[in-house]
């Protein structure tokens, strides 16, 4: 079969799309654009807390499934049986984040944590369940509250036909591993919106020098919000005449944020509202339709599901030595949404939806003219 | 083949039963048991509020699944499009209801409230996805917000089977009807158990005098939990020597109160608080295992999904004049617990578990002591 | 001076007067009126809890002056320096109670708490204050959070006259002992109204067994609300034809639960609201005008105000074992509201006004016929 | 009497002053900073709303007094018998706000809003109660929730010797009017410090255009917080190399926001978060010793205190209409709290403590190379 002129343009375009992906993608801080004042982890990542692991399962198919899966798991032990002291925060409740209130009630978190889209939040709470009834030790176990947020990737997505499965959600959470963290178009991020721009999956954390306690405070967002964009505080989404403030629905960021400081509920709640201040500072106003929800873990204590004492001993941080991880989670929060917008890229979508990647080279030169970038 | 002493046995069981089953089932104030001061709907039940119905599916099946739902709808028409001001109190949070966030932040109600066991929440949920996305009216609707409420019934149900499915929580709500509710082991209250006796559904009404506004104040529950119980003050529990004060995850109750007085979020997140107060006349402790919540709607204002306008004209009922509403639900959560009591009956299900119903002729007795029955 | 009428009237009237209150005070205890099923501490009494210590100043003056103050103060030491946790829960708001958001945010107290009239709640806050700054230790201090709670005795006192002085307030506060509590008109319960019938400060305590923790819940209240009031069940508002459910203003109750269990902030919170559910147990039906306030404190823990270290450690009761103490919370808040009204006597007052103090005689004998009394 | 040198000293001291304080204050936007996109009111300050009215009395004696009075007044009638809608959001509660229950229970404001220095709250306090029930109309007064809110002005003023009476609360309110409202060392902000410079009073202003609605949203603030001090994005605390995120005691910002918008209770809290986002821009994180309150009040819907009807009738603005009140919340609160930077001027106080003015021209300079100012 002799090659047509369709044969030239898919070819053209493979390499096109080659070219794009092919490019190394660089992070803000490569083009040396900061946010805040306090270093970075490693990784720069939420699995710079010890032990916390991530796993992602993107659902890309045909022209209308672009969705997917995250899930964080605090520990690398039975979740149920050894609970973290946890907190949510809601910055905006338009959403259908689940666990809320027993979170609240008992101040810790029971089940790995599940990102996805808005209808596909009751699958994905359904394989918590599945999967931690089946966990050996939790044969008698007859109630857990899984903590599932979500944010809607209806415009790219054809959410209505509800392509996520409890299979999807098992393999993440089963993938679920240390190191580096995918950024971008990937897992529940796959098909998100953020000021316009696609949105996806991004990462952050700080640590605290060891004046401070040398604590890390590790962010992961999932971002999917209006606003007017700003990065490292310069007034991007003006520079590019992209923002609108009046959109319906089609908000919501999800924010997690995992920490080794020894941090009870009362104080997880506080750092949980910090990460809303991170998301104020690129511009973020938690809009009507916005579903802005924070949940923080701390990793430090353990909390027995079963225990042969009625007492546990805690060491906590005094109220007084908090402040410095509250920076901590502003910064890495600020850092893993402005992350999350470098990282994704362009994406087509259901009935014929395009979303602009964030045009990263001109939002450089934007950086470099405020002395905000190399 | 001749009758054996095991056929007989048999026989006499079912006599036994049929005598049991067939005595017909008494409401406490049949008995004069009188809870407050406020007069009743014609039905005590929640469905006199006007438009209100009620839909259960009650699964019974084999040795081990004894559970069900129960949807409650507020109105006839599109509740998405036509949506309710609501709002939900949380007495103990130890629970997994759905849908919290958002009523709290958006004030109104978009769905059927539906009740079920803890594990077949997110089924539920899911349920309620499909039925509203499936409403003529709803073609383009991309986000709603299910609201589903549990107990736990793992004690006479084999809740990790997770025997409910989308079809009961469809036919729930589908078959919902005005009129009178059916009480005890139905639906959401098919296993459930309170103050160590056989709880179940129950529902009461108050219809406030037309000086008071003349509005209806209706109730119902799925009781599932633990305590010292009383029945119109008196202490029952003792008296029977049933009670025990420190249960383990198996508590639980949930409370819808449905109203035509014209209040807003803020104040039914008032009038469910008071809800909670009925639960505490009947003994009830809130213990730390108990997930008890309260959704209180009111069908007086509706908030149309769509608008031309930017302004809802309300007519709201000011602070000054709610109080007798309060008491309303106070009274009518309380008779509604009591009634799901006394409409139980002796269950036995998983694993041989068996659970008795409340005595009641013993319990009239008592009454009839205290000069609290005739 | 021959005697005159007149004269013989006032010897009758102050006959009359001490044949009341010569009459011995006796608490619904002495009658045989049972609360519940917990024993109570030696006092039932607030001061129970270890190391607790009350003091009160009441001030009847003419006509008008009816009304007073009560200190709570947990522990012997400085407060400031050594705060305790605390939780504060809000039954129903419509009151003035100063310190809310700081106990809240940092789950401490750190100063007196003190009970006093509507109108003089900040003229009792700056007594905090001027206590406070002035305690040795404390000349540094800079800031500080009084918590200063009240009811509107503005039936019988003459409120918008204001009689409460920095001096009554640092005097209760001085004279704060251990040992038995004055209930009835005394300090912030002089001049107010609970049921219709003449209310005052009430105080009970419950101390659990030991296989329970043996712990200790000790409740003090200040009582001027209104509802359908039952004494153990027993429906006395009724029998007496004394209710009315539509007040404005004159509501109130103020709660002061302390306990030596070792809870933190948030299960303090939990256990606050079980106060309320004592409250709803009495028939009280938090109207629209009450300002129903809890305020729970441990004393097993102390948070010291300046540490050399980062990190406090704390043994806290673990989530599963917390329900005994809930229990008696409930028992006690009820028991210390009937309390209050057995203590309470007439008084005539503001403007000819007149409360009637409850019918004990009467009461008991109809608590007698429902077989609650002996 | 010759010349001496103490006398030269003096003028040529007075000189500095007078050429310090005759350099034309001028406001960042003279600069030619922009915060956000939404246009300003008239005068870039609360009092763009209709009817909205401040008061302020700086105390400023010896060198140990700096400290003040700042009175809001919605609106020119009488507010007891004419209340707004309100509500409080607590973004960090280390503060000693009062009136936050009573606000959050009933949804409504009934007096002047009054901000002071900490220990100076309950004087003030007092004397709203002493405005108040002296108002003609409100002879019959008994109860009312006086709305004080603070921050530490400790290091500038011996805030230990208490020096704010009632007189100068009154006179503030007294003197409440419309028009330019003073920024900087004035009324409660005499005294306060932010981001390490002098802080003080500020306020700005946005005003929709017509086709959101045209509402006007205005914003004061009293700037006593830490951080890393952003102006419109660019980081002039890290340019400066001024910033510490590890202080204890001494941070706070009160935010009061009034709208002529007709939102309710519920939508007014949303709107005060929205206001703690504005903080987040500046740089302030809100640290464990802060005390960030905001309260919002809406002058559209006004609620009698007495009405012959039960029924209030309400034009409230839809959710799907509010989010650019929110936005104009974010930018107001941000620009607000930069000019209270740019306002206030170097001053000298208790102890002598002397805290510097933020360098303008420095500022602006550094503003300019980021394309910032003109």
């Amino acid at each position: 079969m002799k090659p047509t002129r369709r044969h030239l343009l898919t070819v053209l375009l493979l390499l096109a799309g080659y070219t794009l992906f092919a490019q190394p993608m660089k992070r803000p801080r490569e083009y040396g654009i900061r946010f805040g004042v306090l270093p970075t982890g490693s990784l720069n990542a939420i699995t710079d807390v010890p032990g916390v692991r991530v796993g992602q399962v993107t659902l890309q198919e045909g022209q209308s499934v672009r969705t997917g899966v995250t899930a964080i798991l605090p520990h690398e032990g039975n979740l149920f049986q050894d609970k973290c002291p946890a907190a949510i925060y809601i910055g905006n409740g338009f959403g259908k984040l689940t666990g809320y209130s027993q979170v609240e009630e008992l101040g810790t978190l029971e089940t790995p944590i599940v990102l996805t889209n808005t209808l596909g939040v009751p699958t994905a709470a359904d394989a918590v369940i599945d999967y931690t009834l089946a966990q050996p030790g939790n044969e008698s176990v007859r109630s857990l509250n899984p903590v599932v947020g979500e944010t809607n990737d209806g415009g790219l997505n054809d959410i209505r036909s509800r392509p996520v499965t409890k299979r999807h959600v098992l393999d993440a959470i089963r993938q679920a591993k240390t190191g580096a963290v995918e950024e971008g178009n990937v897992g529940a991020g796959t098909g998100t919106v953020c000021f316009g721009f696609k949105g996806g999956i991004g990462t952050a954390s700080r640590k605290l020098p060891a004046s401070l306690g040398g604590y890390t405070v590790g962010v992961l967002v999932q971002t999917n919000f209006g606003g007017v964009l700003q990065i490292a505080g310069v007034p991007v989404g003006v520079e590019l005449g992209k923002f609108s403030f009046k959109e319906k629905l089609d908000g919501s960021c999800m924010m997690v944020v995992l920490t080794d400081a020894p941090l009870d509920a009362r104080n997880l709640k506080r750092l949980a509202k910090r990460a809303f201040m991170g998301l104020a500072r690129t511009g973020g106003m938690a809009s009507n339709g916005s579903g802005d929800y924070v949940i923080a873990v701390s990793t430090a204590n353990r909390i027995p599901n079963v225990s042969k004492t009625s007492l546990d001993v805690m060491k906590l941080l005094r109220n007084d030595d908090v402040s410095p991880c509250f920076l901590a989670a502003i910064e890495a929060t600020e850092e893993a949404i402005i992350n999350s917008l470098f990282a994704a890229r362009t994406m087509t979508g259901h009935q014929g939806s395009r979303i602009e990647q964030l045009p990263v080279e001109r939002v450089v030169e934007i950086m470099r003219k405020a002395g905000q970038a190399k």
